[in-house]
């Protein structure tokens, strides 16, 4: 086969990108491989808006055309959301076509299914512009940590939750009015409920553990925990403590079995985590052969995405060719992995305790601490005026989930303390 | 074929470390591929060393028992130098086998010759482990940059380097103490001029440079300095002026051609790169459409090569199993890439004079910069002792190479200027 035709459906900020990438070095699989590719034709359900971009090109309203179309051997999905890019991607696995997505939410949702499929047919299902934009990390972690294992994934892995967070810190900004300037940049959403909550963080660290401990891992069954409530004297005392926060995403192996979370924790100002700001994402491995290593790179945006799809393309170009060829998923999405139980977690913390100014709240808090056997670090008081309420800040030694859970809320029990009175974690490796 | 033989040839530290690793996870193969690889023979001069850290391992002393042996589809170089290491892997192409090593020096000043051989030959040479050990970096100018045009590739490859930096910088040592101290610390061979001087990191960056602009760069043909004549003097005014030193290895696409080059930079506290320490290795790259992307981790080091190698094995797995996959080295080893020239190239530059004390240095200093069109942006001046000589400090404005040249040679023969006085270049990416 000396031309190998993509078939592109969905043409958003990412579906152009990837046609201006193929228009601009599209050549370069020629040369590079001996094979031309190209975009033969583009399923996009308002037609016009691609044509007049591109007079001449082939449009057509109904994906359908693409993946019944024999001549076609990659189905490039790139309509995103769960419902239509569902079926475009189950209808082209099932016609034998190839398939490059960089829709997380759908494959976090139905990966298992749509892997598996992709197997039962012999052809590939690919998607490293899911997972962190450019970052080559599926990549990284099917194929150069092929002979490893792995102990930790550690990721900043949402480029809006880390943007806001970066000018809360650096620019002292509120929740409300860094949100607010990542709209304004292009960097969230109108809704950024799935950015700054998690949800799209375990979306891609749910990915990236199945692939990196070899089963499919279920993100609806994560701890996950958002950024939404972070104030700026959280900030400000962590930064006073020695760290920043983060939106971490985090997949360890944990005593035969995985433990996958997402929370922003307090990230050491010398970690390579910290160092990584705006809305860049990175990612750290651990593992036995190849040890730390730290990735980092542009985590979302049409040209990024449409870069680690192009790669992605690349490596079917050589599966196209080769007969007998059985790079599988590297991984069984049939085997599902039952998570580590959350409430046995350990990490350190940082409780932050809203409190009445009055006798009694240190006695209060400390004595509940003492009661679930956590031992106290270090411990801050900031207040302003007798009349206002007062930030009690502390950091406390390694204890479970649990034990921290429990404390949090017989500590919240007690009167003169705000229920909301909460605690983040300490990232410690 | 449901097994794959592995010949390794060279037993030393990666090569320990590599059978180690197909000991350990070797069997992740099998899962992963639904293909078993292991080592079946090992070729090592001294036979009785291998035998007698593994009993019963076939065990040779001479490599042609391995590359005659049909049964072997794959050999594995970590034998080091030019020497021997050129006959096996030449012996092992010639006889249709695959071949992954680890030999940057090999490779840089063969690899045109190797490379076409073994594109003629119709088999893989692989060399992940080459270049910055476990860094996946080769698999992502390769594959993840497959369809991007690459700007620019910036790393500091060397760990012993980059050790003897950051221990200058932060221990306040001189660079025979940080020297001796890499080299007690098994960082440093006992005869460390290929790294310190420069010439291990032009071998890797002529490798990666001729992958990403895709002919035969030859590192002979490099710009390339060392670190050896750095001083704790320059380190503190360098910091103070805002910058680390590092040992910086560069390729850059400049007005259609390559300018590559290796020599300690000033680099800015906030980029990147600067947060690199001790034996870390870390690259960046500048694409098209990726973007700017930095990959850290353990430059060298029997496991994290080993880890590399494996990737390359696991790579191969796919190849051996296929018929028809054309997976050539992604770059045309024939064809020569003539150089940027060097005179041409731009830099900011930090100039350092070493001066006697008295009237008119200052006016010779700043004529003959003048005479040569560069242009001054900060001047600073350490003097301890009017009877001792006084350091001069100058950063100035971007000009060519061969300008800064002829101005410090010009300055260098006014009277009272050490001829020892110097300059090194300011990154400004």
């Amino acid at each position: 086969m000396e031309r190998v035709n993509v078939g592109l459906v969905g043409f958003g900020t990412v579906g152009g990108a990837f046609y201006r990438l193929m228009q601009a070095n599209g050549g370069l699989f020629q040369s590079k491989f001996g094979v031309a590719a190209g975009i033969t034709a583009v399923a996009e359900k308002d037609p016009g808006k691609v044509q007049a971009a591109f007079p001449g090109q082939k449009v057509v309203p109904d994906y359908r055309t693409l993946t019944a179309d024999p001549s076609i051997a990659v189905i490039v999905e790139l309509v995103g959301g769960t419902g239509v890019a569902y079926e475009v991607i189950r209808g082209a696995l099932e016609a034998g076509k190839h398939v490059i997505t960089a829709n997380k939410a759908l494959l976090a949702l139905r990966g298992d299914e749509l892997f598996t499929m992709a197997r039962k047919r012999g052809v590939e299902l690919r998607f490293e512009g899911a997972v962190c934009g450019a970052i080559p990390i599926i990549k990284v972690v099917r194929e150069s940590l092929v002979a490893n294992r792995v102990a930790s994934i550690l990721g900043i892995v949402n480029g809006t939750s880390n943007y806001i967070l970066t000018r809360m810190s650096e620019g002292s900004l509120s929740f409300a009015e860094a949100l607010g300037e990542a709209q304004a940049a292009g960097f969230a959403e109108a809704d950024p409920t799935l950015d700054v909550g998690g949800g799209d963080s375990a979306h891609k660290i749910s990915l990236l553990a199945s692939f990196a401990f070899g089963g499919w891992i279920d993100y609806r069954e994560l701890l996950v925990e958002g950024i939404t409530g972070i104030t700026a004297g959280e900030i400000e005392f962590a930064s006073s403590a020695g760290f920043v926060f983060k939106l971490l995403a985090s997949a360890r192996w944990n005593e035969g079995r995985p433990a996958v979370t997402v929370f922003p924790a307090l990230v050491p100002k010398d970690h390579p985590l910290s160092f990584v700001r705006g809305e860049m994402n990175a990612v750290m491995t651990r593992s036995d052969f190849m040890g730390p290593a730290v990735f980092i790179g542009k985590g979302a945006g049409g040209d990024p995405t449409a870069s680690s799809v192009a790669s992605d393309l690349g490596d079917l170009l050589l599966a196209i060719q080769a007969t007998g060829r059985r790079d599988t998923a590297r991984f069984d999405p049939a085997r599902k992995l039952e998570l580590f139980p959350r409430d046995q977690l350990e990490h350190r913390y940082f409780f932050h305790f809203i409190t009445a100014n009055r006798p009694g709240i240190w006695a209060a808090v400390t004595t509940r601490l003492a009661d679930n056997g956590i031992n106290i670090e270090s411990v801050h008081q900031k207040w302003e005026d007798r009349s206002l309420p007062s930030d009690l800040y502390v950091l406390v030694d390694e204890a479970p989930e649990a034990r921290a859970r429990q404390a949090l809320a017989d500590i919240c029990a007690a009167p003169g303390i705000d229920p909301h009175s909460r605690y983040y974690r300490i990232l410690a490796e």
